[in-house]
Protein backbone atom coordinates (compact mmCIF):
# COMPACT_ATOMS: atom_id res chain seq x y z
CA UNK A 1 0.00 0.00 0.00
CA UNK A 2 2.52 2.46 0.92
CA UNK A 3 4.70 1.40 -2.29
CA UNK A 4 1.85 2.38 -4.48
CA UNK A 5 0.83 5.39 -2.33
CA UNK A 6 5.19 6.55 -2.85
CA UNK A 7 4.39 6.09 -6.33
CA UNK A 8 0.75 8.00 -7.25
CA UNK A 9 2.79 10.34 -5.18
CA UNK A 10 -0.27 11.03 -2.81
CA UNK A 11 1.41 11.58 0.51
CA UNK A 12 4.46 13.92 0.90
CA UNK A 13 6.01 11.95 3.80
CA UNK A 14 6.62 8.98 1.69
CA UNK A 15 8.99 10.66 -0.31
CA UNK A 16 11.44 10.57 2.79
CA UNK A 17 11.32 6.85 2.04
CA UNK A 18 13.63 5.68 4.34
CA UNK A 19 14.10 1.71 4.00
CA UNK A 20 13.86 1.23 8.33
CA UNK A 21 10.95 -0.89 9.26
CA UNK A 22 8.75 0.23 12.15
CA UNK A 23 7.08 -2.10 14.26
CA UNK A 24 3.29 -2.39 15.68
CA UNK A 25 2.95 -4.28 18.87
CA UNK A 26 0.21 -6.28 20.46
CA UNK A 27 -0.98 -6.31 24.02
CA UNK A 28 1.61 -9.22 24.54
CA UNK A 29 4.37 -6.41 23.96
CA UNK A 30 5.30 -8.65 20.52
CA UNK A 31 5.53 -7.41 16.94
CA UNK A 32 2.51 -7.53 15.18
CA UNK A 33 3.90 -6.28 11.85
CA UNK A 34 6.28 -3.86 10.35
CA UNK A 35 6.10 -1.18 8.45
CA UNK A 36 7.90 1.38 6.24
CA UNK A 37 9.51 4.24 9.08
CA UNK A 38 8.18 7.35 6.40
CA UNK A 39 4.73 6.02 6.62
CA UNK A 40 4.03 5.28 10.47
CA UNK A 41 2.67 9.30 10.93
CA UNK A 42 -0.06 7.82 8.23
CA UNK A 43 -1.22 5.28 10.44
CA UNK A 44 -0.53 6.98 13.81
CA UNK A 45 1.04 4.22 15.11
CA UNK A 46 3.60 4.91 18.09
CA UNK A 47 7.51 5.38 17.56
CA UNK A 48 9.76 4.86 19.61
CA UNK A 49 13.10 6.69 20.43
CA UNK A 50 16.37 6.87 22.32
CA UNK A 51 18.42 10.20 23.66
CA UNK A 52 21.44 10.25 25.37
CA UNK A 53 21.72 13.27 27.77
CA UNK A 54 25.33 13.56 27.33
CA UNK A 55 26.75 15.72 30.84
CA UNK A 56 29.37 17.31 32.17
CA UNK A 57 30.21 17.70 35.79
CA UNK A 58 32.61 21.69 36.26
CA UNK A 59 32.43 24.73 38.66
CA UNK A 60 31.19 27.90 37.98
CA UNK A 61 33.77 30.87 38.34
CA UNK A 62 33.09 30.98 42.43
CA UNK A 63 33.98 27.16 42.79
CA UNK A 64 29.94 26.32 42.61
CA UNK A 65 28.98 22.62 41.43
CA UNK A 66 27.47 23.15 37.99
CA UNK A 67 26.33 20.68 35.32
CA UNK A 68 26.75 21.62 31.22
CA UNK A 69 25.68 19.75 28.50
CA UNK A 70 27.03 18.82 24.91
CA UNK A 71 24.42 20.35 22.47
CA UNK A 72 24.38 18.84 19.06
CA UNK A 73 24.01 21.09 16.13
CA UNK A 74 21.79 19.24 13.84
CA UNK A 75 23.22 18.90 9.70
CA UNK A 76 21.90 21.29 7.22
CA UNK A 77 21.15 18.07 5.28
CA UNK A 78 18.65 16.60 8.06
CA UNK A 79 15.72 15.10 6.39
CA UNK A 80 13.75 16.34 10.26
CA UNK A 81 14.59 19.94 11.29
CA UNK A 82 18.46 21.16 10.02
CA UNK A 83 20.38 23.35 11.66
CA UNK A 84 18.61 22.93 14.73
CA UNK A 85 20.05 21.76 18.53
CA UNK A 86 19.77 18.49 19.47
CA UNK A 87 20.84 15.96 22.48
CA UNK A 88 25.03 15.01 21.79
CA UNK A 89 23.31 11.13 20.06
CA UNK A 90 19.90 10.63 19.39
CA UNK A 91 18.09 8.06 17.17
CA UNK A 92 14.81 5.67 16.21
CA UNK A 93 14.68 2.52 17.54
CA UNK A 94 15.00 -0.70 15.09
CA UNK A 95 12.84 -3.63 14.62
CA UNK A 96 15.11 -5.93 16.76
CA UNK A 97 17.49 -3.98 18.83
CA UNK A 98 16.92 -3.41 22.51
CA UNK A 99 16.75 0.74 23.64
CA UNK A 100 20.51 0.04 25.00
CA UNK A 101 21.94 -1.75 22.28
CA UNK A 102 20.72 1.50 19.95
CA UNK A 103 21.89 3.93 22.46
CA UNK A 104 26.07 2.23 22.45
CA UNK A 105 25.07 2.17 18.12
CA UNK A 106 23.86 5.61 18.11
CA UNK A 107 27.06 6.82 20.23
CA UNK A 108 29.60 5.57 17.98
CA UNK A 109 27.89 6.78 15.04
CA UNK A 110 26.82 10.23 15.57
CA UNK A 111 29.30 11.08 18.10
CA UNK A 112 32.26 8.88 17.98
CA UNK A 113 32.31 7.43 21.23
CA UNK A 114 33.43 4.13 21.83
CA UNK A 115 31.52 0.98 23.56
CA UNK A 116 34.01 2.10 26.51
CA UNK A 117 32.50 5.37 26.99
CA UNK A 118 29.12 4.41 25.68
CA UNK A 119 28.37 1.48 27.37
CA UNK A 120 28.55 4.19 30.46
CA UNK A 121 25.03 5.30 29.90
CA UNK A 122 22.59 4.84 32.39
CA UNK A 123 19.09 4.65 31.45
CA UNK A 124 16.89 7.22 33.53
CA UNK A 125 13.48 6.87 31.99
CA UNK A 126 11.39 7.39 29.01
CA UNK A 127 9.31 10.46 27.50
CA UNK A 128 6.01 10.07 25.71
CA UNK A 129 4.67 13.42 23.55
CA UNK A 130 1.91 13.09 20.46
CA UNK A 131 4.02 14.74 17.62
CA UNK A 132 1.92 16.00 14.76
CA UNK A 133 2.21 18.06 11.18
CA UNK A 134 1.52 17.18 8.02
CA UNK A 135 3.27 14.00 7.77
CA UNK A 136 0.44 12.55 10.36
CA UNK A 137 0.17 11.93 13.79
CA UNK A 138 3.00 10.09 16.31
CA UNK A 139 2.78 9.40 19.46
CA UNK A 140 6.28 8.97 20.44
CA UNK A 141 8.10 7.38 23.30
CA UNK A 142 11.97 8.14 23.99
CA UNK A 143 14.03 6.15 25.98
CA UNK A 144 16.65 8.41 28.26
CA UNK A 145 19.80 7.95 29.20
CA UNK A 146 22.10 9.97 30.78
CA UNK A 147 25.93 9.68 30.29
CA UNK A 148 28.50 11.37 32.33
CA UNK A 149 31.81 12.59 30.25
CA UNK A 150 35.06 13.79 31.32
CA UNK A 151 36.41 16.92 30.34
CA UNK A 152 38.52 14.82 27.92
CA UNK A 153 35.47 12.74 26.69
CA UNK A 154 34.98 14.34 23.69
CA UNK A 155 32.21 13.92 20.53
CA UNK A 156 33.38 13.42 17.55
CA UNK A 157 31.58 14.71 13.68
CA UNK A 158 31.33 10.93 12.65
CA UNK A 159 28.44 10.39 10.41
CA UNK A 160 27.57 14.10 8.89
CA UNK A 161 24.16 14.17 10.94
CA UNK A 162 25.85 16.74 12.95
CA UNK A 163 27.53 20.13 12.20
CA UNK A 164 29.01 21.13 15.39
CA UNK A 165 28.96 19.61 19.30
CA UNK A 166 28.91 23.05 21.81
CA UNK A 167 29.33 22.30 25.82
CA UNK A 168 27.01 25.09 27.20
CA UNK A 169 26.09 25.65 30.60
CA UNK A 170 22.56 25.59 31.63
CA UNK A 171 21.80 29.71 30.85
CA UNK A 172 22.89 29.21 27.86
CA UNK A 173 21.01 26.19 27.05
CA UNK A 174 17.88 28.18 28.71
CA UNK A 175 18.55 31.47 26.42
CA UNK A 176 18.52 28.56 23.32
CA UNK A 177 15.56 26.79 24.76
CA UNK A 178 13.44 30.38 24.59
CA UNK A 179 14.43 31.15 21.35
CA UNK A 180 13.06 27.66 20.01
CA UNK A 181 16.11 26.45 18.29
CA UNK A 182 16.06 22.70 19.61
CA UNK A 183 14.52 20.56 17.84
CA UNK A 184 11.19 19.80 19.97
CA UNK A 185 11.81 16.20 20.87
CA UNK A 186 15.45 17.58 22.05
CA UNK A 187 13.71 20.56 23.73
CA UNK A 188 11.33 18.54 25.80
CA UNK A 189 14.36 16.20 26.67
CA UNK A 190 16.47 18.74 27.92
CA UNK A 191 13.61 20.11 30.09
CA UNK A 192 12.93 16.48 31.71
CA UNK A 193 16.85 16.56 32.38
CA UNK A 194 16.65 20.07 34.11
CA UNK A 195 14.06 18.92 36.05
CA UNK A 196 15.46 15.36 36.95
CA UNK A 197 18.98 17.39 38.01
CA UNK A 198 17.76 20.48 39.89
CA UNK A 199 18.13 22.72 37.66
CA UNK A 200 13.99 23.27 37.22
CA UNK A 201 12.64 23.36 40.63
CA UNK A 202 9.21 24.30 42.06
CA UNK A 203 10.63 27.58 43.64
CA UNK A 204 11.67 28.61 39.92
CA UNK A 205 8.96 27.47 37.58
CA UNK A 206 4.92 27.92 37.94
CA UNK A 207 4.10 25.46 36.19
CA UNK A 208 6.55 22.60 37.66
CA UNK A 209 3.90 19.41 37.91
CA UNK A 210 2.27 20.56 34.51
CA UNK A 211 5.27 19.99 32.90
CA UNK A 212 6.11 16.45 34.34
CA UNK A 213 2.74 15.23 33.40
CA UNK A 214 2.44 16.81 29.72
CA UNK A 215 5.74 14.57 28.59
CA UNK A 216 4.49 11.58 30.48
CA UNK A 217 1.19 10.95 29.26
CA UNK A 218 -0.08 7.40 28.16
CA UNK A 219 -0.46 6.78 24.97
CA UNK A 220 -3.15 3.75 25.38
CA UNK A 221 -1.94 1.44 22.77
CA UNK A 222 0.58 -1.18 23.55
CA UNK A 223 4.45 -1.19 23.30
CA UNK A 224 7.42 -2.95 23.45
CA UNK A 225 9.31 -4.86 25.86
CA UNK A 226 13.09 -5.70 25.86
CA UNK A 227 13.50 -8.64 27.79
CA UNK B 1 -20.13 21.64 56.98
CA UNK B 2 -16.96 18.87 57.55
CA UNK B 3 -17.97 19.72 61.25
CA UNK B 4 -21.57 18.93 61.36
CA UNK B 5 -20.61 15.41 59.66
CA UNK B 6 -18.29 15.21 62.46
CA UNK B 7 -20.87 15.45 64.92
CA UNK B 8 -22.89 13.53 63.50
CA UNK B 9 -20.35 10.55 62.75
CA UNK B 10 -21.29 9.94 59.24
CA UNK B 11 -17.75 10.36 57.66
CA UNK B 12 -14.81 7.58 58.83
CA UNK B 13 -12.22 10.07 57.86
CA UNK B 14 -13.81 12.90 60.01
CA UNK B 15 -12.90 10.58 63.31
CA UNK B 16 -9.51 11.51 62.23
CA UNK B 17 -9.34 15.52 62.18
CA UNK B 18 -6.38 16.51 61.92
CA UNK B 19 -6.64 20.92 62.45
CA UNK B 20 -4.45 20.57 59.30
CA UNK B 21 -5.58 23.17 56.31
CA UNK B 22 -5.20 21.89 52.73
CA UNK B 23 -5.63 24.14 50.12
CA UNK B 24 -8.08 24.38 46.35
CA UNK B 25 -6.48 26.15 44.07
CA UNK B 26 -7.84 28.21 41.37
CA UNK B 27 -6.43 28.34 37.23
CA UNK B 28 -4.03 31.35 38.23
CA UNK B 29 -2.34 28.66 40.74
CA UNK B 30 -3.31 30.35 43.91
CA UNK B 31 -5.61 29.16 46.89
CA UNK B 32 -9.09 29.37 46.27
CA UNK B 33 -10.28 28.21 49.88
CA UNK B 34 -8.88 25.95 52.86
CA UNK B 35 -9.92 22.54 54.20
CA UNK B 36 -9.67 20.58 57.09
CA UNK B 37 -7.22 17.78 55.66
CA UNK B 38 -8.99 15.04 56.99
CA UNK B 39 -11.92 15.86 54.82
CA UNK B 40 -10.01 16.17 51.65
CA UNK B 41 -11.39 13.03 50.17
CA UNK B 42 -14.91 14.02 50.22
CA UNK B 43 -14.77 16.58 47.65
CA UNK B 44 -11.68 14.67 45.90
CA UNK B 45 -9.09 18.03 46.29
CA UNK B 46 -6.16 17.30 44.36
CA UNK B 47 -3.57 16.50 48.07
CA UNK B 48 0.21 17.45 47.72
CA UNK B 49 3.01 16.15 49.84
CA UNK B 50 7.07 15.52 49.46
CA UNK B 51 8.71 12.58 49.67
CA UNK B 52 12.77 12.45 50.54
CA UNK B 53 14.71 9.49 48.85
CA UNK B 54 18.03 8.87 51.43
CA UNK B 55 20.61 7.26 49.59
CA UNK B 56 23.75 6.38 50.21
CA UNK B 57 27.03 5.20 47.42
CA UNK B 58 28.36 1.92 48.46
CA UNK B 59 30.31 -0.74 47.10
CA UNK B 60 29.28 -4.46 47.00
CA UNK B 61 31.40 -7.00 47.82
CA UNK B 62 32.98 -7.10 44.22
CA UNK B 63 33.87 -3.51 44.52
CA UNK B 64 31.50 -1.96 41.84
CA UNK B 65 29.35 0.77 42.54
CA UNK B 66 26.00 0.62 44.27
CA UNK B 67 23.36 2.64 45.84
CA UNK B 68 21.62 2.12 49.49
CA UNK B 69 18.68 3.51 50.30
CA UNK B 70 17.06 4.44 54.08
CA UNK B 71 14.09 3.00 54.81
CA UNK B 72 11.87 3.83 57.61
CA UNK B 73 9.51 1.58 59.06
CA UNK B 74 6.14 3.44 60.00
CA UNK B 75 5.43 3.86 63.98
CA UNK B 76 2.59 1.48 64.92
CA UNK B 77 0.63 4.08 65.89
CA UNK B 78 0.35 6.04 62.85
CA UNK B 79 -3.18 6.71 61.79
CA UNK B 80 -2.65 5.25 58.08
CA UNK B 81 -0.42 2.43 57.38
CA UNK B 82 0.94 1.67 60.63
CA UNK B 83 3.89 -0.57 60.93
CA UNK B 84 4.83 -0.78 56.85
CA UNK B 85 8.05 0.45 55.00
CA UNK B 86 8.27 4.42 53.80
CA UNK B 87 10.65 6.35 52.67
CA UNK B 88 13.28 8.12 54.96
CA UNK B 89 11.56 11.42 55.00
CA UNK B 90 7.76 12.29 54.40
CA UNK B 91 4.99 14.58 54.91
CA UNK B 92 1.56 16.64 53.62
CA UNK B 93 2.54 19.97 52.30
CA UNK B 94 0.88 22.46 54.66
CA UNK B 95 -0.97 26.21 53.08
CA UNK B 96 2.08 28.77 52.80
CA UNK B 97 4.93 26.50 52.66
CA UNK B 98 6.84 25.62 49.26
CA UNK B 99 8.29 22.31 49.00
CA UNK B 100 11.54 22.78 49.82
CA UNK B 101 10.46 24.49 53.28
CA UNK B 102 8.66 21.16 54.21
CA UNK B 103 11.36 18.82 52.71
CA UNK B 104 13.92 20.49 55.36
CA UNK B 105 11.07 21.26 58.30
CA UNK B 106 10.39 17.43 57.84
CA UNK B 107 14.13 16.31 57.99
CA UNK B 108 14.19 17.96 60.83
CA UNK B 109 11.03 16.33 62.32
CA UNK B 110 10.98 12.56 60.73
CA UNK B 111 15.50 12.04 61.03
CA UNK B 112 16.76 14.46 63.12
CA UNK B 113 18.66 15.81 60.21
CA UNK B 114 20.12 19.58 60.55
CA UNK B 115 19.62 22.18 57.78
CA UNK B 116 23.13 21.59 56.85
CA UNK B 117 22.22 18.21 55.64
CA UNK B 118 18.41 18.69 54.73
CA UNK B 119 19.40 21.50 52.67
CA UNK B 120 21.12 19.37 50.78
CA UNK B 121 18.01 17.80 49.05
CA UNK B 122 18.27 18.10 45.61
CA UNK B 123 14.26 18.63 43.38
CA UNK B 124 14.26 15.87 41.05
CA UNK B 125 10.30 16.02 39.72
CA UNK B 126 6.84 14.82 40.92
CA UNK B 127 4.75 11.85 40.90
CA UNK B 128 0.85 11.64 40.49
CA UNK B 129 -1.42 9.52 41.33
CA UNK B 130 -4.95 8.95 42.48
CA UNK B 131 -5.91 6.85 45.80
CA UNK B 132 -9.20 5.62 46.82
CA UNK B 133 -10.23 4.02 49.56
CA UNK B 134 -13.98 4.02 51.73
CA UNK B 135 -12.46 7.25 52.85
CA UNK B 136 -12.53 8.97 49.65
CA UNK B 137 -10.91 10.00 46.25
CA UNK B 138 -7.37 11.57 46.49
CA UNK B 139 -5.50 12.67 43.44
CA UNK B 140 -2.29 13.35 45.05
CA UNK B 141 1.47 14.97 43.85
CA UNK B 142 4.28 14.24 45.95
CA UNK B 143 7.21 16.35 45.30
CA UNK B 144 10.49 14.53 44.98
CA UNK B 145 13.77 15.28 46.74
CA UNK B 146 17.16 13.23 46.60
CA UNK B 147 19.13 13.28 49.16
CA UNK B 148 22.91 11.90 49.40
CA UNK B 149 24.10 11.12 52.62
CA UNK B 150 27.33 9.63 53.66
CA UNK B 151 27.86 6.93 56.09
CA UNK B 152 28.07 8.98 59.02
CA UNK B 153 24.76 10.84 58.11
CA UNK B 154 22.51 8.49 60.23
CA UNK B 155 18.98 9.07 60.66
CA UNK B 156 17.63 9.46 63.89
CA UNK B 157 13.82 9.14 65.36
CA UNK B 158 13.11 12.06 66.64
CA UNK B 159 8.84 12.75 66.60
CA UNK B 160 7.56 9.03 67.30
CA UNK B 161 6.14 8.60 63.84
CA UNK B 162 9.16 6.06 63.07
CA UNK B 163 10.00 2.70 64.98
CA UNK B 164 12.80 2.06 62.92
CA UNK B 165 15.59 3.52 59.71
CA UNK B 166 17.43 0.78 57.75
CA UNK B 167 20.14 1.26 55.34
CA UNK B 168 19.00 -2.01 52.23
CA UNK B 169 20.25 -2.22 49.39
CA UNK B 170 17.70 -2.60 46.11
CA UNK B 171 18.00 -6.50 46.24
CA UNK B 172 16.44 -6.30 49.66
CA UNK B 173 14.42 -3.49 48.87
CA UNK B 174 12.51 -4.76 46.11
CA UNK B 175 11.64 -8.18 48.28
CA UNK B 176 10.13 -5.98 50.42
CA UNK B 177 8.21 -4.25 47.47
CA UNK B 178 6.95 -7.48 46.42
CA UNK B 179 5.71 -8.57 49.44
CA UNK B 180 3.71 -5.68 49.57
CA UNK B 181 5.12 -4.09 52.76
CA UNK B 182 5.69 -0.78 51.72
CA UNK B 183 2.76 1.77 52.34
CA UNK B 184 1.30 2.58 49.05
CA UNK B 185 3.02 6.14 47.74
CA UNK B 186 6.54 5.04 49.21
CA UNK B 187 6.52 2.04 47.29
CA UNK B 188 5.68 4.25 43.99
CA UNK B 189 8.31 6.44 44.88
CA UNK B 190 11.04 3.67 45.47
CA UNK B 191 10.20 2.35 41.94
CA UNK B 192 10.59 5.75 40.37
CA UNK B 193 13.74 6.09 42.28
CA UNK B 194 15.03 2.82 40.71
CA UNK B 195 13.65 3.77 37.26
CA UNK B 196 15.99 7.31 37.12
CA UNK B 197 18.83 5.84 38.86
CA UNK B 198 19.17 2.70 36.29
CA UNK B 199 18.13 -0.16 38.85
CA UNK B 200 14.91 -0.68 37.10
CA UNK B 201 15.73 -0.70 33.06
CA UNK B 202 13.88 -1.34 29.72
CA UNK B 203 16.11 -5.01 29.72
CA UNK B 204 14.96 -6.06 33.00
CA UNK B 205 11.08 -5.00 33.25
CA UNK B 206 9.08 -5.22 30.00
CA UNK B 207 6.29 -2.70 31.51
CA UNK B 208 9.23 -0.37 31.74
CA UNK B 209 7.05 2.47 30.07
CA UNK B 210 3.30 1.75 31.33
CA UNK B 211 5.08 2.11 34.68
CA UNK B 212 6.61 5.55 33.87
CA UNK B 213 3.41 6.96 31.99
CA UNK B 214 1.27 5.57 35.16
CA UNK B 215 2.58 7.55 37.76
CA UNK B 216 2.72 10.78 36.02
CA UNK B 217 -0.98 11.14 35.06
CA UNK B 218 -2.41 14.82 34.25
CA UNK B 219 -5.17 15.49 37.00
CA UNK B 220 -6.90 17.69 35.65
CA UNK B 221 -7.31 20.34 38.13
CA UNK B 222 -5.11 23.77 39.03
CA UNK B 223 -2.13 23.06 41.53
CA UNK B 224 -0.20 25.68 43.13
CA UNK B 225 3.10 27.51 42.07
CA UNK B 226 5.59 27.84 44.25
CA UNK B 227 7.60 30.74 43.03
Amino acid sequence: MFNLWREQKIFHCLAGWRDELYPIFGKDHKPLLVIERAGGGLLGIRHFGVHINGYVRDKDENGKPIIKMWIAKRALTKQTFPDMYDNIVAGGLPVGQTPIECAIRECMEEAYFPPEIAKRVVPVGAVTYTFYNFDGIKPENQYLYDLELSKDDLPKINDGEVQSFNLWDFDKITEVLKNHEFCPTAGLIVIEFMIRHGIITPNNEKDYLDIISSFHNDIGFPGPAHC
